[in-house]
């Protein structure tokens, strides 16, 4: 039982560091706030991260673990239903870690893995994103050729990454609340999947119809509001 | 004669400071560098400008006075070249003024008067893209419902402030460089455009094609990389 201490203590740090960044911005928070914020010694953190770039990358690495698990759930989907499932899905994860988003040029400009994790991500999004749509669109329920996929695919990778980014534009003191998940959740989702509306066949119109507006369950809204990590 | 000195000074210094915040980000910059980098004191740039905020608002101004132009050149134009021409002088001016978007949660965080009038910026775009986008369905250009032109034109808007962001996450000590400026032009408009294509009726779609990809002008990419303001 005793071996086990320091990895809740690792794990209870990551958790209160998401929050944390969440709430105040990446650039706001510093190791010492943390601590404190734990009601632990700075040592007691640099034991387990020895700096706030290890803080960051493990959460960027979290974060990068559950977009290939979404995406993964997602191979198996060949329909509609599945491909509104997913953008649902990824939304709710930029959510969760929003200062990833809202502080990225920051991040950017202070570690390169965390760039290059980045990219890696943006393109494995996107890569999965252009095989879905052709998927659907061989099976006929999306209308688009190849090139139309490709730009579509690269466009809901934009809005995704920066819908939120957008919300905080109308609304830097409230936008990225908790209480607002909610709302710039479906917004965000119901704005993505319209990129797909015109290409849907029209026998499966009324349908999509419901799904692009569809609220996010109980569920999906907890998980994305929880700073809760996987262990 | 004499008289004029100092407003050519005041422009000098604008042009400069425009320069210096698109090339390092405004955050990176400060008023001794920019009176360093024209030569003249800190007494003479506060003279004209009593704090980095009074250069960054005027910025904002001429950027707000720019696009209110380019808006109002777009209300007379009633067709689906119009829009592709509007798309293209939006996306040039968000290049020109990039240091607005690259750097807009910081800029968010330090002046109240800069996040109203970008609040205000955004509205008037998405209204101006809303009323083209109902004209062009109006006239039976675009096959679209007020709901979707609605949507649309949040999207567009949502493109229009992010894309160099998302250009500069892929590549962030070159992508917003001024020689990086015809690809990046090119590659955002077209994939702006390409919210409208499944829209456009059929008849127009191979012109439409062409209007999407064509290359800027040297004219617009002159004005895009420039850092002359009007007087």
């Amino acid at each position: 039982m005793v071996k086990k201490a320091p990895r809740r203590t690792a794990q209870r740090i990551l958790e209160s560091t998401l929050e944390l960044f969440n709430r105040f911005g990446e650039p706001n928070v510093s190791t010492t706030r943390i601590a404190a914020e734990l009601g632990i010694s700075p040592g007691n953190l640099y034991y387990h991260y020895p700096a706030k770039d290890a803080l960051i990358n493990r959460l960027q690495q979290n974060c990068d673990a559950e977009l290939q698990e979404a995406l993964a759930r997602a191979e198996a989907a060949g329909d509609l239903e599945g491909a509104a499932e997913l953008v649902r899905a990824l939304m709710a994860l930029v959510w969760r870690y929003r200062f990833l988003y809202r502080d990225l040029n920051d991040l950017l400009s202070k570690s390169r893995d965390f760039e290059a994790r980045l990219q890696t991500m943006l393109r494995t999004q996107e890569a999965a994103l252009r095989v879905l749509l052709r998927r659907l669109a061989a099976s006929g329920q999306l209308r688009l050729d190849e090139e139309e996929a490709g730009m579509l695919a690269r466009n809901m990778v934009v809005l995704l990454s920066f819908w939120l980014n957008y919300e905080y534009a109308g609304d830097p003191r409230e936008a990225l609340e908790p209480e607002h998940a909610p709302l710039a959740l479906a917004r965000g989702t119901a704005h993505i999947l319209q990129l797909l509306t015109p290409h849907v066949r029209p026998t499966d119109r009324d349908s999509w119809d419901n799904w692009q507006t569809q609220p996010f369950t109980r569920a999906t809204e907890r998980r994305a509001e929880s700073t809760a990590l996987p262990h």
